[in-house]
């Protein structure tokens, strides 16, 4: 069973325990001859992988009442994976999504390690420094560095805490948040799990 | 006595009960023949203000010791001021200062409102909206406007309550961040009080 996860940038596969992925400029979908469960936030590939019979498109077999219209897929199928816990996505944006008896409760979204980045340098060269991953949040920070850093990832830290639930890291910065929520699990295929756990449920495999 | 408190934009008067700013292009500081008791982040102006006689620099006065060389001056003389309670200067960056029994106990730094409002947008033109400062942050957010508002605003909100000290906020953006911190106290002046403080302690007026 072939599951693709398909972004803005890149077609990632799961092919077994092997994943990979491939660039949305150049790979042709129609190069592969099996069967693939697939999900899209990418609207112009959705579509032309549309036309693919060999295709299936999963989040036509999710409950889409429980979540709301502008929610991305990927996000949907990340919390599916989960009963109860804070999903933390750490990529281009931050999504942070709550689940409590398998019940989605909402979520929020921040921006991710580059656009903050971004967004301190552009206010003022002088807070134009990369963040402190290794910086003690539980001490008031004295120095330029640690007062960026602080205010990028305690804050955050502060409100996923607040949920008193198991936290699951995800996406391409996960490995960096595990220095910040050091009781977190790292789960580079949690959209995979769901997407098995959706194919199961509704049984198509 | 006049007050000014110079930033990066403009200079910042306090003559009396009188406020008012006068833009750093084209004001010209020798315009004014009074003492004038001022503190200054901006660099090439300061320069300019310790050839005249009659402009005192009240940064002098202060213990830095208390603080940290890189600190905004206008953070310290906020930060003088309080007793005790987190000091919220909402501008084009955020900082969030903390002061117990008189005591600095460091701060952090956080993108003010445009800055954020930019960081979301360059994400996604699906993120760009502006916050909603009348999102109910007890709950988990169910569309994209919420979910950006609370992910720039809860996460604020989570840390800075976390002191269990009254909220004091100041900066151009006080009163939007008055509907999210609803105990807290607005006090336009308090950069001014600081350097009021000052002015009597080493008895210099």
């Amino acid at each position: 069973m072939i599951l693709c996860d398909v972004g803005n940038t890149s077609y990632h596969f799961l092919d077994g325990d092997d994943s990979y992925k491939k660039d949305v400029k150049n790979f042709n979908p129609k190069s592969v001859k099996e069967k693939v469960y697939f999900i899209s936030v990418n609207a112009a590939i959705k579509e032309v992988l549309k036309e693919l019979g060999n295709w299936v498109d999963l989040s036509a077999f999710v409950g889409k009442d429980a979540y709301y219209p502008t929610m991305g897929v990927d996000r949907i199928f990340a919390v599916e994976a989960v009963s109860n816990g804070v999903v933390l996505d750490a990529g281009s944006a931050i999504t942070v999504d709550v689940v409590r008896d398998g019940e989605f409760m909402g979520g929020f979204i921040y921006p991710g390690v580059r656009a903050m980045n971004e967004s301190y340098s552009n206010i003022s060269p002088a807070l134009a420094y990369s963040f402190n991953f290794e910086c003690d949040l539980d001490i008031m920070p004295k120095n330029s560095q640690d007062a960026i850093s602080y205010g990028f990832l305690k804050t955050l830290r502060c409100e996923v805490a607040s949920h008193n639930l198991p936290v699951i890291l995800t996406g391409g910065d996960a490995r960096k948040f595990k220095k910040i929520f050091k009781d977190a699990t790292v789960d580079e295929k949690l959209i995979f799990s769901g997407m098995k756990k959706i194919i199961h449920k509704v049984d198509i495999c």
